[in-house]
This record gives structure tokens, C-alpha cells and sequence, in this order.
């Protein structure tokens, strides 16, 4: 087949919320693992083929559409950092990957999404049934790819975390429009849905250099708190961001009455009025125009974004103090800045 | 958690079509199989759980739901008549029964169902957003019980069946509407949608059991057969049994545009308005109240239902024939069996 046989050379650049020197941040590490990210996009795009041509055609749609593709670079910089000499890394990287697309795929059903990344969502543009049935075989083409390589380690992480990612996936749904929902429970749902695979990615990098306990389990932690940081930024981006820089449709969250952390500091720091307000506009989903904006105000007046930056800070902090059990190195350095970015992406 | 503490003794008894002499060719294999069949849906309930109730809930209600649970039996005998006398095969059974649920929930959802095995789907009851979510724990948990069992043989043919239905329902999809589909194609959905399962749960059979390559092929060729021959008849059923017997809503498959044998034979021996009005209500989707008696009256004046039928009698004979290096046995003439009552099913 071959529908795509190349990606845009601006994979690295996000087209997603970045400022330059984040974008610097994700460059430098690239540049680190030299011709690992080229050779992992070459194996994303030969294996999403399929003698169905709809198949790379839908998932040249989300794969081109660039993204940070951060999950997969974690797998191959984790892998050097531990010394790894091998290619083994390129392959589960791009499985990495895949699971990630699927999970993306099956969002956007899930939520109705219209924008993925700044263009039409998948689901727009191929329907909704396409989009779960394609994210169906990029994650069975994930562990064909996972069973050639050979290693049950790496098939027991990166199944566990498809399924810890389904359900942090269901706890979400669950915890919708509950105003009653507490920030473990949706720190719950942010390990699953998001931080387990960033988690699976770096230990995968030290389970393919063959590393022993302590530093899988570092690159674990690192991976879960980067994770968790990742998407607590993503939380406030819904309510703090402009929709040119987002990539995605502002306040989405707030039209589908996601519990995220934002919401949950505003409404236990509001009045009794504000407190009306949020249970008539996430618990009963009845929103007016204005709402977005009068939420935003509320938010702002209780710091619930800086609060959730905050937080994210905190992750970030622990997943630098993972990274302690490694010698120093331009690898480990750039991992740390990686935490970094993470949180910077909107301050 | 524990929701699901115990399934219906009718299991096996299917809700969906039958007649006495069916059931009596089921019981019978599930009877040579001794306690297989009840480890398996121990293992099946255990296995489905989740801190997170909601999965186990609508699992529940798709497994409880019955069905004829064809594909682990399927693993469990072929295992037996392949002389295994371990416990491996139990929860590989479960695994496979796993992977069908969650195409079964990804299905409804892209089929927009409202009845599965004569209930509301899961999909109407949960919403489509659970149903992606909870096929997709499924599907991650069956290879997660995979890699506990720890045969990269098993993940191989279990992982290419995987990949292998999602591409028949993406072909699927880009058939419909098209009375442009050749038989060869159709049988290519088929072969992918539903079949490559069959043929992989029958493998494995031989596999855990550690048989010659000449046994691992003739149990997947029995498989690929035996699921071809039950998919025809799926299809002819869909216009040629009532809605109490079918177990889900009749003329689904003609109200959906989609493809199936008896529409392209009937198509093909249409006069210029008989192929007028299948234009109209397949390709345009233009259909009122009257046309799907229309429809079954024009596959009557064509024996479209009995040409499909045929057909389906040609690969259940296959699949018998299929059977013949394994030495004569009390499994062996089961499994046969199955492949008739397959047909059985609507003659």
C-alpha cells in the first residue's frame, strides 16, 4: 500500500500549545537520541499499513497531524540514557505510539470532539465509526509489533497500562458532572487516562537496556508524576488557553461537565451563588453562552488555575527527584527539562 | 468487587436462534469438555473485574446476556481432542471470549444496535461512550491474561486475529452502500470480521497442546470455514427469521446499507427495477415502512436466502473435511457436528 510515505519534517514542532523555549526543551532532547526519532517515524508509518486503505488513511489523519509525539521519544531517550545499544527501542516506541493514537481515536468518539491538534478531529472527518474501529487495529497492530519483539516484560507493562488507561477512561466517565467528586478521585483518573502511559513509555527504556529494578522503577515514577503533571496542565489549558494556541476546542471540558481540578477548586472556594452556578452548568449540563466565560471569571477569582499549575509544579518536582538514581548526563538533564516544559507550557 | 458472582445455567442454552436438535449438538461438546466450561466462565467473571464498578457492570450485562459463548468451546475441545490435559486452555478460552465481547460492544456501537441476544445492547443501556471504553478494557485485559499464560505463540495468532477483525469491519464499512461489492470482497469482510476469530480460538486449541504444524493449520481451517459458514447464515437469518427468534432487531443489515450475499445475489438476478430498488434503499438509503418485505420478497423470487445457505453448507463441509487428520474421536464427530448445526440453524 503506502497511502503515506512520509511525515511532515516539523513532527517535532508541535502545532500544539508550546512556546519556543519548550519547543527548544523537546528539540535538544531529539536531537540527543540522533536518528532514533526518524527511524520510530518510519516504523509508525510502515506499520499503520493495511491492504484496507481507509486504515492508513485514517491514521495518517491523527498521525500527520503532529502532536509532540512525547510519549514515544521518552521511550527511545529512557532506552539511551540506560545504555541501550540495540534498536529494539525504535519498534516499542512506535507501539508506544499506537496505543496512544488508539486511545486518541476512541476520545474523540467518546467526547465528540471537533478539533484534535488544531485540525478536524478524525471522527469529524472519517465518522465516528471509522475512528473506533481504526483505533481497534492500531492497538492489535501494537502488540503484533510487541509479540515480534519477544519480550513478555515489555507485553506485561504495556498491556497493563492499555487497561489502566480504559479504566481511568470509565472512572471519568463515572466522576462526569459529580460535583461531589474529591481531587484523589480525579488524581485517579488522571494516573489512569494519562499517566499510565507515560509511566509504560520510560520503563519500557530501561526494561529494553535490560536495567535492574530500581531504575525501571525510577523511570516509572518519573514517567507517572510526568504524567500526571502533563495533564493537570492540560486541565487549566481547557480554561486558560485561546483556541489558536490550544489546538483543540476551548472549554470543551466545561461543555461536557468534566470533573477537572479547576472546577473542583472554584466551586469548593465559591459562595453559595457560585456554587448554583456550577451545580446548573457541570452537574445539570444546562450552560448558556455566557457561562464559559463567567466560569473562566470565577476561576480566576478563586486561583483555581494557578492552584492546578501548582500542582502540576509538585509533579514535576517528583518526577526530577526520580530521575536522582541515575549518574548525571545530557540524557538525564533533559529529562528534568522535560518536567520542566511541561508545567511551562502555560506560565 | 464482585458483581457478577455467577452466570445462568442456561449459558449454554442460547437465547439466540436455535432449534432442539442445535442445542443438543452444543450440550454435547460442552459435555465432552466436562468442568471446562464452567472453570471458563469462572474465569471470564473473575477476570472482568475492576476496582472500577462500572466495567464489571456493563460487562455483566453483555456476558450475562448468554449467547452460545461458541468461540471458547471452540478453544476448550480443540485442546481436549488435541489430547492437552493441563488448565492452561481455560483461561485462553476466556481470552478469546473477551476479545469477542469487545468487538460485540465496539459493533453496537458503530451498528448503532438497540437489541444484542434479544436485549437492549450494552450501548443503549450505557451509552456508546462506556461501550468503546469497557470493549477497550477487554480487549487489553484478554492480553494481559495472555502474557500471564506466556506463550508468545498464543499472543501471535491472538494479536493477527485482532488486527485482522478490525480490518474486516473497516472493509465492512467501506462496503456499504456499494452494490458495486463483488462475492470475493464480501467473503473477505466476512473472513476478517468474524471468521480469522473462530480460526484463532480453534489454533490455539492445538497450540497449548503443543501439536505439529499439520494440526495447528487443520484446526485454523476448520475455524476460518466453520466462521464463514456462521457469518452466511448470520446474514441470511437478518432477513429470513423473526425478531423473537433472531435475538436482535430484524433488517438490520438492509436499514444499515450493508452488503451481504443475499443482497448481491438478489441484486444480480434483479430486473432493471428490481436493481432500481435496491439503488435506492442500499446505495441512497432511501427506504420507507414497505421496503424490507419488498426486499425478503425479491430475495425469496431469487433464492437469494437458499443460495446463501448453499454457500454456507459448502464451508461447513470444509470445515468437516478440515477434521480429517485428527484420528477419529468422540471430539472429533462433536466438533462436525458443529459445523452442521452451524447451517442447521435455519433449515
Amino acid at each position: 500500500m503506502g497511502v503515506v510515505t512520509s511525515l511532515p519534517a516539523s513532527d517535532l514542532r508541535s502545532s500544539a500549545p508550546g512556546n519556543a523555549a519548550g519547543e527548544d526543551v523537546l528539540t535538544r532532547l531529539v536531537g540527543l537520541i540522533g536518528g532514533d526519532m526518524a527511524a520510530c517515524n518510519q516504523a509508525i508509518v510502515a506499520r499503520m499499513d493495511s491492504q484496507v486503505p481507509l486504515i492508513p488513511q485514517l491514521a495518517a489523519h491523527i498521525v500527520a497531524a503532529g502532536g509532540k509525539r512525547l510519549r514515544p521519544v521518552l521511550t527511545l531517550a529512557c532506552a539511551r540514557m540506560c545504555g541501550y545499544a540495540g534498536d529494539r527501542h525504535i519498534n516499542l516506541a512506535a507501539c508506544v505510539e499506537f496505543i496512544h493514537t488508539a486511545t486518541l481515536l476512541h476520545d474523540d468518539v467518546v467526547d465528540e470532539s471537533v478539533l484534535r491538534r488544531g485540525l478536524a478531529s478524525a471522527n469529524a472527518v472519517f465518522g465516528n465509526k471509522a475512528s473506533v474501529l481504526v483505533g481497534d487495529f492500531l492497538f492489535a497492530r501494537a502488540f503484533q509489533l510487541m509479540v515480534a519483539d519477544g519480550s513478555l516484560s515489555v507485553l506485561e507493562i504495556l498491556s497493563r497500562a492499555a487497561a489502566t488507561i480504559a479504566e481511568g477512561e470509565v472512572l471519568q466517565l463515572a466522576t462526569q458532572n459529580d460535583l461531589g467528586t474529591d481531587e484523589a478521585r480525579y488524581l485517579d483518573v488522571i494516573k489512569g487516562k494519562t499517566a499510565a502511559l507515560f509511566a509504560a513509555a520510560c520503563e519500557v527504556g530501561a526494561v529494553v537496556a535490560d536495567r535492574p529494578a530500581v531504575e525501571t522503577a525510577a523511570l516509572r515514577e518519573y514517567g507517572t508524576c510526568l504524567g500526571i503533571a502533563f495533564q493537570l496542565v492540560d486541565d487549566a489549558l481547557d480554561y486558560a488557553a485561546d483556541q489558536a494556541t490550544l489546538g483543540k476546542t476551548v472549554g470543551d471540558d466545561f461543555r461536557e461537565g468534566k470533573i477537572t481540578l479547576p472546577v473542583l477548586v472554584a466551586y469548593a472556594a465559591g459562595s453559595e451563588t457560585d456554587r448554583q452556578f456550577w451545580r446548573r452548568t457541570i452537574e445539570d449540563s444546562e450552560q448558556t453562552d455566557q457561562d464559559l466565560d463567567h466560569a473562566m471569571a470565577l476561576m480566576q477569582g478563586a486561583g483555581a488555575i494557578q492552584a492546578t499549575l501548582d500542582r502540576a509544579a509538585e509533579f514535576a518536582g517528583a518526577a526530577k527527584q526520580a530521575l536522582a538514581v541515575f549518574p548525571p548526563s545530557a540524557y538525564r538533564s533533559s529529562l528534568a527539562e522535560v518536567a520542566d516544559y511541561t508545567v511551562s507550557r502555560l506560565r
